[in-house]
Order: C-alpha cells, then sequence, then structure tokens
C-alpha cells in the first residue's frame, strides 16, 4: 500500500537521479491535519464584476469566529478565513492559489484577460498550489456566445490542471444561474477545493444546484452532532470515511460483514463509535440500520453507501454469479436500504446519501462490466434519489474514486500497478483518506446545494471514455 | 500520416512475431464503401418487450427498395436492411453484431439476462463486430432503481467496448423518454453504429432528444440535393469531410484560406463542387459563405465549420497572441458566422450546422488551454445554437476527434506519436475519413433527431478528465 517510487524520487540521492532521468516525479500531496492554515501564502482572486468582490470579501474576512453576512442573500454567517487577498496579479508573488471568478463570461474573448493574468503567476505558484473556477452552467437556453464562454471554462480549466506541477490541482465550481457565489455550497466547495483535504481531486468541475445548505459554525467540525452511518467500515476505504467523519465531528456507526466482526470492533473504538455487523445484501438491512442508529444514538443524518465487491472478469467468461453478485452488493443493497429510509419517516432532518461510484462507472473498464455497470448504476441512484430527499433539505451525491492504493490494488500484479498509478496529473495514486475527505464535503450541512452529482477523487485518472 | 506498426502486425512473419511478444495488434479497421453490405454476418438483437421487437422487425425487413413504415409513429418509409436476425443466441454462430435492446429495463437486475445472453456470443465475433444498446438515459425524475438501471447501461457498454477485439466497437444509442426507437435518427443512428462508417466511433453513447429527421430514400445517398460549405476543406480532415459529404449525394463548397487556393481547387475539382476563398474570421465571412452558396447552387442546407489551428504553449508561457488567434478562428469565427446565419432568413430548411470539437476541449490536455477552451466553447455553441434553429426543422451538433492521422499529428515526435495513437480502446489513430462520416450522418436529415450534442470519434481515447 506503499508508493515506494513516489518515496525514492523525494529523497535525497534518488531525487536528483529522477531529475537527470526526466523520470515522473510526482510531487508529495499536503492532507488536511485539524488546525492547520488553509493555504500558506496569498490568493489571487482574479475576474470583474459583484462575484469576483464577493468572493474577494470571503477569502479576506478576518479570522475569530463568525463575520456577518457577506450580503443579504447570504444564508448563513461565515467564520473568518483570514487570507491575503489580492486582486492583480503582483510580480514575483508566490501565490497559494488563485481563483478565477468567470460567472459574468459572456464571449469566449471574455476569458482572455482573466487567463492571461492567472498565466503570469504559474512559473512561481507554491507546491501543492490551487487553482479554482468560479463559473456558470453552459445551458441550451444561453446565447451561443455565452455557451461558448461557459463551457469554454470546462475545457481551459481540465487543460490547466494537467499543466500544474508540484501537486498543484485546478478544480471548478459550476453554479447554476439562480444561485449566488455567496451561497453554502459554493463557499464550502470553494474552501474544499482550496483546502488540504482535496489533495486528489483534480481537473474536476463541481455542479453547485441551490443555495440550500448551511455553512458550519465551526470548519473543523462540519459534522458536529451528526450521526453517520458507514457500509463496509472494517477497512480500507470504509475504515478511512469512519476515520474522517469522526474527526470532523460526527458520531460514526460502523458496518460491515460478521466475517469482518473483528477489524469492525477496532474502527468502531477507534472513532469511538459503535460497530453494527451487517450483510448489506439481507432484505431488512435499511431497517436493522436505523433501528441500531435510533437505539443507541437518537437519529439519524447520514449514510455512506461504501460497501462494495469486484468479481473481475471478461465478459467473455462472466458468470451469472460474478455479474448478479456484484450487482446485489454495490447497488441492489444501496436500492434496498435507501428505501427503507425513505420510507421510514426517520430520516427527514436534512438527511444525506453519499455513496461510493468508481471512475470505471463513468469510463468503463476492461474486465468490470459488471462493477462498471454497478458503479454507473450507483450515478443513476443517487441522481434520482436527490429529488426524493429535496422534501427534508437533503441530498444524495456520489464519489468516484480512481487509483487509490488499498489492499485492493496492493494485489494488482506490479508492474501494472506503477503504470496504472501513474495515469493521472499528479501521477500518483490516491489515499483512502482522500476520498473520506471528499465524502465527508459532501455529507456536511454546507454541501446541501449539491445534489445528485458524482464527484471523481481521481488526480484526473486518464481513462477511456 | 501511416501507421506503420499496425501495418506491420497485421503482416505475415511479423504478424506472428507481434503475438508472440505480445504486442499491441491493432487491427485494421473496415471502411465504408458504397455499394458494401451494412454487415457481414447475422445480428443478434437481445432484449424483450416491444421495442426489441420493433428493432429486430427493421433489421430483417427485407431489401428492394421502400418498404411499409415499421409502425403508427413511424416518421419515414424504411429502405430495407435485409439482415439475418436471431432474437436468441445461437451457439456458435458468428455474429457480426449484437443489438441490446434496454429500453424496459427498471431494476439494475434486469439487465443480467440480456448481458449474459451478449456475452456468450464474444468469444466467436466477426472481426470488426459491432454491439450497440438502445437504452433512455437516467433521469432525476426516474425512480432510483430505474436510474440506476439506466445509468449502468453506460458503465457496461463502455467497459463491454474496452474488452471488443479485432476491431470491434461498442457504441449506444440513449433515445429519450418519448422519442420511439422507431424514430429517424434513433434507425439512422443504429445503422451508423452497425457500419463501417462508424470505424473508429468505440465507447460512445449518443443521445437521441426527439423523434424529428426523414429516412433517406437511399442509405447511400443520405445528403442527395443538399448543398455543404466546409470550412478548411483545402487538406486534412476538412478534404476528407469534403469527399465524404460529395460520396452521399451533396454539392460541396469547400472553404478555406486564399494561401491554400491550389490545394482548395484541387478539391473542389475533384468533388464537383466550388472553392471560396475566404478567411473565416472575416468580419462579414457568414455573408460572403451564403452568397457564395446562394449565386452558385440556389441554396445552403449544411454549414461544417472545420477550420480550425493549434497555438500549442503551456500556460505559463501563454502569449496574448497565442491564446487569441486561436479563440479568434476556431470559437469566435463560427458564432460569427452562425449569427449571420441565423438571422438571413436563407438557412431555415431543416439546416444544420456540424462542428468540429475535439476531445482536447472534453478532458482539456496539457499545451492546450487555448485549443481547449476554444473547443469546449464549441460544444456550449452547438448545445445553445441547436434550440434557435429548431424551429426551422435544424439542428446543431459537433464531432469530436482523437488522435487523427493527418498532417498535424505526423509533426508530432515519433516516440510521442506512437504512444498517443495507441491510447485507446482501438490501439491506432483514426483517419480523417473517420472523423469525416460522423460529420455527414449529423449532417444528414435522419440526424434531425440529435439535437446539439457531441459526438466523440476518438476509438475511446484515453484522456485524464
Amino acid at each position: 500500500m506503499t508508493d515506494t517510487y513516489l518515496e525514492l524520487v523525494n529523497s535525497g540521492l534518488t531525487k536528483k537521479l529522477a531529475q537527470q532521468l526526466g523520470l515522473p516525479r510526482p510531487a508529495r500531496l499536503r492532507r488536511h491535519r485539524p488546525g492547520q492554515p488553509l493555504l500558506d501564502g496569498p490568493v489571487l482572486v482574479l475576474g470583474t464584476g459583484p462575484d469576483a468582490d464577493a468572493v474577494a470579501t470571503l477569502l479576506s474576512s478576518p479570522a475569530g469566529g463568525p463575520t456577518a453576512p457577506l450580503a443579504a442573500d447570504t444564508p448563513s454567517v461565515l467564520d473568518g478565513w483570514d487570507l491575503e487577498v489580492h486582486r492583480h496579479a503582483t510580480p514575483d508573488v508566490r501565490y497559494a492559489a488563485v481563483v478565477l471568478v468567470l460567472t459574468d463570461v459572456a464571449h469566449p474573448d471574455d476569458l482572455t484577460a482573466p487567463v492571461l493574468a492567472a498565466a503570469s503567476t504559474l512559473k512561481t505558484l507554491r507546491p501543492g498550489a490551487r487553482v479554482v473556477t468560479i463559473s456558470r452552467p453552459a445551458l441550451d437556453t444561453d446565447a451561443p456566445a455565452v455557451a461558448a464562454a461557459r463551457q469554454g471554462v470546462d475545457g481551459f480549466l481540465r487543460s490547466l490542471a494537467k499543466e500544474l506541477r508540484a501537486g498543484g490541482t485546478g478544480n471548478g465550481l459550476v453554479v447554476a444561474a439562480d444561485v449566488p457565489v455567496t451561497a453554502a455550497s459554493v463557499v464550502a466547495g470553494l474552501r474544499f477545493f482550496l483546502s488540504a483535504r482535496s489533495a486528489f481531486v483534480d481537473g474536476q468541475l463541481l455542479e453547485v444546484d441551490s443555495d440550500a445548505g448551511e455553512l458550519p459554525a465551526d470548519w473543523e467540525q462540519p459534522l458536529a452532532g451528526k450521526v453517520a452511518v458507514v457500509t463496509g467500515a472494517a477497512r480500507g476505504i470504509g475504515a478511512a470515511i469512519a476515520d474522517v467523519l469522526a474527526r470532523d465531528g460526527a458520531t460514526v456507526v460502523a458496518v460491515d460483514v460478521p466475517a469482518a466482526g473483528e477489524q469492525l470492533a477496532q474502527v468502531a473504538n477507534r472513532v469511538r463509535g459503535t460497530a453494527l455487523q451487517l450483510d448489506v445484501t439481507a432484505a431488512d438491512a435499511g431497517e436493522r440500520i436505523l433501528e441500531h442508529a435510533r437505539a443507541r444514538h437518537g437519529r439519524l443524518d447520514v449514510v455512506v453507501h461504501n460497501a462494495g465487491i469486484t468479481r473481475d472478469k471478461l465478459l467473455a467468461n462472466m458468470s451469472d454469479d460474478k455479474w448478479s453478485s456484484v450487482l446485489a452488493v454495490n447497488i441492489a443493497a444501496q436500492l434496498r436500504i435507501n428505501e427503507a429510509l425513505l420510507t421510514s419517516g426517520d430520516f427527514v432532518d436534512a438527511p444525506r446519501i453519499v455513496a461510493l461510484a468508481s471512475t470505471s462507472g463513468i469510463a468503463g473498464n476492461r474486465g468490470q462490466t459488471n462493477y462498471a455497470a454497478s458503479k454507473g448504476g450507483v450515478i443513476g441512484m443517487v441522481r434520482a434519489t436527490a429529488p426524493l430527499l429535496a422534501a427534508f433539505g437533503g441530498t444524495a451525491n456520489a464519489v468516484a474514486p480512481g487509483f487509490i492504493e488499498t489492499e485492493m490494488t496492493a494485489r494488482i500484479p506490479a508492474v501494472t500497478r506503477q503504470v496504472a498509478r501513474r495515469l493521472n496529473s499528479l501521477q500518483q495514486g490516491g489515499l483512502p483518506v482522500d476520498v473520506a475527505e471528499a465524502i465527508a464535503f459532501l455529507a456536511s450541512p454546507a454541501a446541501g446545494g449539491i445534489v445528485g452529482r458524482t464527484l471523481r477523487v481521481c488526480g484526473q485518472n486518464m481513462v477511456g471514455r
């Protein structure tokens, strides 16, 4: 589960050797640690108009507790961000982040000024720098020039993400037409992309659909007071999710099959939560999850559908059992559990469903027709489930991991693994914690405006789609 | 512009050697030649319900001139397809195509039977076989299980496309809820995917948005009577587009800059069309195109925005000139020309705009922030332009080529080029004609139900998105 190559190219003599040979040099990514500063340098906010002003005001709001609402339409008070904000690129300043506010572009030519201003900063960006675009979706009701400019942001951002080095990432928020840039999910999404929590999210554009959602009183405890169920929590990504949700303030119910009981208990103890031994494919799995959460914790706010299996085979050699078992665990179980949650009347207080999809479900993968069908299924499921939760201020979203360093990927033959983990813009595999951070973000009250979406955590993975 | 490696692994001794060494063995793809049979073997139609029956009836309709409408809601008469159609997988039959009609799936479990039936045919598929799914889009208004099943088709199909060998492809039609599977664009789309015209289209799902469109009287002459303008027609992909549109019955106006006048005249002569020397960035380019088409040919039906340039540079080194010139040619010119067409009152008889996007505009590309912004712009432009043409039975769509063997890609350093052209499911670069075939399809009257979409012609290119 360790990436020896990454260690070598970042250490002493071997680092020099790798430089001389022109080998890929993946950077050690900064991960979130509670209490660390959001960024280690100034932020450049580019773009004109009131949206750019509002974002600059937000980022420079002083630290030390809640401040006044940013604007009349701001849904909540804001913690201070206390960043040094520039509105014009200053030569030789080493920016930690560049935010391009492009909500008012009306023609592709309008991209030129902010893009070239951003360009002038790139050679001196700090390691692990962040570039974030904030733009509007290109709709079929837009004027053609407007839609062209808006969709141009997509091509631009994904290209730039491939050019950033030293662990830098580029991501974008695509904010629905009637949603202000000061909406909770834009603010929280911007913070997520700027922060070390999004270390392995790269080249992604995340839609913000509504101004629902509430900002936290404390950015370090966005899940304070919430009870969260995590399936498949005994190990790997599931255990990391339990850790991160607990770190962010949630009380965690760790669920896994009885066979994993010992590991499950360890995770539950570690996060000071409770364990529930349960096969998610059981007919009454949803009811048992609800019952446990009610009995032990008095409520249920978040369900993370992480339990999943692979049974890889080329379709030419696929057995009914291999096909059906993957669909049963990875999607049919989620559908059945959700049905129980939705009809219970006890999952109605801004509930959150976050499900594990996969880049295989987006782009397909050789040998994984069954897995990709199930994970594509998850993407469709959250899209259609989100509206059913909307009446309660709830959401359903998915996270699609790419190559993540786990026990599962450690079993891939060495050469294949070496290639697979380099085939993304960050030239390395992600860690389970990276997936967990994205899930924690989508599970948080502030993400209430993100509805039925799938966020890739893949380092901008090369996958044929 | 030739792929020597592809020739070697398909020839005599070197073929054996490549086999023994386990090297990638890209297949020679079958391309369309007028008069050749649609498929060289039987077709298996899988799936239950009236939609599967209708598709089977269509495919087995006898040859020899127009037949009766398939059903009351069929918009046009149909030429016979005259294929041997099976409804159940027969062991040892070497199918040339498998069509999975999955419009009625209501739960992921419903995929199992048709998928496993398809699986049983894969080992004996003919070279260049076609797998085509016909399904419905996963909507946020669907029941979650329905959306999961529908989106599951996407993950399944894209995986299967990666498993097919010997030039086989997998593609899908995603048919809007109220559109019958016998609608013109479904029928024509199915024929396109089954045919050799789609040789380099792989792993793609194409949406059919409406039942607009008319099937041709003759499938070999779908553009009979149409006048089509092609910009950038003097060479490369543009010249191939002129050739294919003319082969399909169109009268072609070949447009290029005066500097390419000699080559342009050759193309125009070859296709028995006319040449128009014109810089597409000229303020009056749209008016001049219309004027020429009216004066010389009495009408204008199709505009193919193919003219485009690259000025690759990392954004850190990007000049204003390099950025702006790419946007000016690749998107601003298209917007200005379309505006002239739309306000002319002379582009109102089922007009077609087909624009060249790029996989770089979808996924981004290192060194191409400018190009990707412009090509993303094209994708947004067609989305927003299509509704403006709908009142006249018109459409706007885009084609996004991946790695295509042209003079442009021939200038890429040899090793990079060798790698780039293998990074897709067909393990080879496409040919200009492959792009041209997709454009001809979208330009045809039968594609009238495909509205504002972008079709990739990329062999299911590996691109980090």
